[in-house]
């Protein structure tokens, strides 16, 4: 336990992730609501929407909107996402998007042609374009997220070192450019991942690039996710991804019925880090309002855990036996 | 991870804590169908029903028939609770429940009233009764249990030590008795348990009594349940008890509207064994469809997950790439 961090970061994801796998689209309100009731919660950033194809992704399509309705919150960052160069053009343009430079690559060639129309190699230099983009708009590259890192539904396993040389092909061709990578992250897109295999890849990883931080984006599809985060904070990770409420999930991501398994839940992992006596900046309880939220929009119960039970600070400070 | 056991057992609770839990009684033929579901699986213990007040658990009031259906298969034992003398001869009149004798036990007085309507230290008293009870009756005395040993939502916060107070209690009275009890369970009752926790505690039952087998009841009640699973493998326990599909809840918790909130889910938790190298002796895919199965009986999305998304095997087999 030693190596535990005394601080660690979620992304909040649930915004996307969740509106983004249902079938229907929500209302405009809907949306801004959430958003609105997570920047209160202490999260620093949130992933609001996608700039992604409104063919491929109409939920999303609105995207512009939604940034325009959003009453911002100081120290927020309000963020979209993006698979090409058209994507960020569409963020760059929108007001209200907090650009974070960013590239995305993939471990498994089957799910890069799936999600992106093109091999894990061509990623690469369609990247190398995006790193452009980003230098003429003067927007500071934050981190290289590697896709299906620990497995892949279309291509089966993954040997981790292809995840470890798509992110060290990341820092160095940021590196020629003068750019410093801060940020690392491993995706396990599809939920692949186990406490051993997240140890293996971060200690992987880390013994080929010891300076960036390293970050984690999981999916709790079959049931470790707590387990998984776990495992990553025992190895010093302090950066994670999640979603409110366990939302979302990818739509591409060939689960068939379970497209929904999402995220880890941010609420269930805040809870987990408190009662380890690790700091997030979170209110626990202030988001767990903002998951019952989620579930009451999204309208079905949702898979997050501690939102239903409600937090422990409750029965600490007054336990049932004592109540009037 | 030096620590892992090679095998681990997992006692199926889900006939019991699941059908409980629920406002309605299913029917008999529901019941007897999901118990030998479980039985195909490679589960060697199922608990199958309790022997306790109809009036407070009318789910439970025909537990006898629900025994006297059930086609046996042989190796599987089919257990039923008990929390007190008169259960405990309800169980032993009824043909074809495998007595397993154990002493319950509370590491807090409010819920001991709670559950069972006297102390803690009068709880001592009455399972003390107990081992008369087994004694007579030859049924050998497998495991002590401590309820609410992390904490407790009608008396707050539990010190370890009253938890290992009391199996240590329990260890020595059978002791006396000339019986060397070769099982210990804490029970996380209300899902307060975190790693560090489970760690700690684990830690402590182990120095005080370092001969019996230490076994773990959690609760997946705030999202910890995995995360919980993965610290007390890596402190060498190797017996859980867990429902299938993560049914269940003790009615008696206190969560109002959480009381749904269920025990670890087995086919996740033999998912993660796997996943590590683990054995379990279980066919993951066959407790898969008993865990569907549950959630047919039950009629509502149960909180499992892999028996959502399937399990790995296919993928690994024939990734969707080169799926025809």
């Amino acid at each position: 336990m030693s190596d535990l961090p005394k601080r660690v970061e979620f992304h909040e994801e649930g915004p996307r992730e969740g509106f983004q796998i249902e079938p229907r689209t929500y209302p405009l309100a809907d949306r801004v609501a959430l958003v609105e009731a997570l920047a209160e919660t202490g999260l620093k950033a949130i992933q609001v929407a996608s700039f992604v194809s409104p063919k491929h992704v109409p939920q999303m399509a609105d995207s512009e909107a939604l940034f325009a309705a959003i009453r911002r919150r100081p120290g927020v960052r309000y963020e979209g996402l993006w698979l090409n160069e058209q994507g960020f053009r569409r963020a760059q343009a929108t007001p209200g998007v907090d650009l974070v430079g960013k590239i995305a690559l993939y471990a498994s060639d089957a799910f890069a042609r799936r999600n992106n129309g093109c091999s894990a190699a061509e990623m690469r230099e369609r990247v190398t374009r995006w790193l452009d983009l980003y230098a003429e708009a003067d927007v500071a590259v934050e981190y290289a997220l590697v896709m299906t890192a620990f497995g892949c539904n279309y291509e089966g396993e993954i040997a981790p070192q292809r995840a470890v040389d798509e992110l060290v092909w990341a820092y160095r061709t940021c590196r020629e450019r003068g750019v410093v990578l801060p940020k690392l992250y491993l995706a396990d897109t599809m939920g692949w991942a186990n406490p051993q295999a997240i140890r293996r890849l971060v200690g992987m990883l880390r013994d080929a690039l010891p300076e960036p931080r390293i970050g984690l984006h999981l999916h709790d599809t079959r049931g470790l996710g707590p387990a998984n985060v776990l495992a990553a904070l025992e190895m010093g990770v302090e950066l994670f991804d999640s979603s409110v409420a366990g939302l979302g999930g990818c739509p591409f991501a060939g689960h068939g019925d379970a497209k929904g398994a999402g995220n880890i839940c941010t609420e269930d992992m805040v809870f987990l880090c408190h009662e380890m006596g690790i700091e997030t900046g979170v209110d626990l309880e202030r988001l767990i309002e903002a998951a019952r939220l989620a579930e009451r929009l999204i309208g079905r119960p949702l898979g997050g855990r501690i939102m239903h039970a409600g937090s422990l600070a409750g029965y600490r400070g007054r336990p049932l036996a004592h109540a009037v």
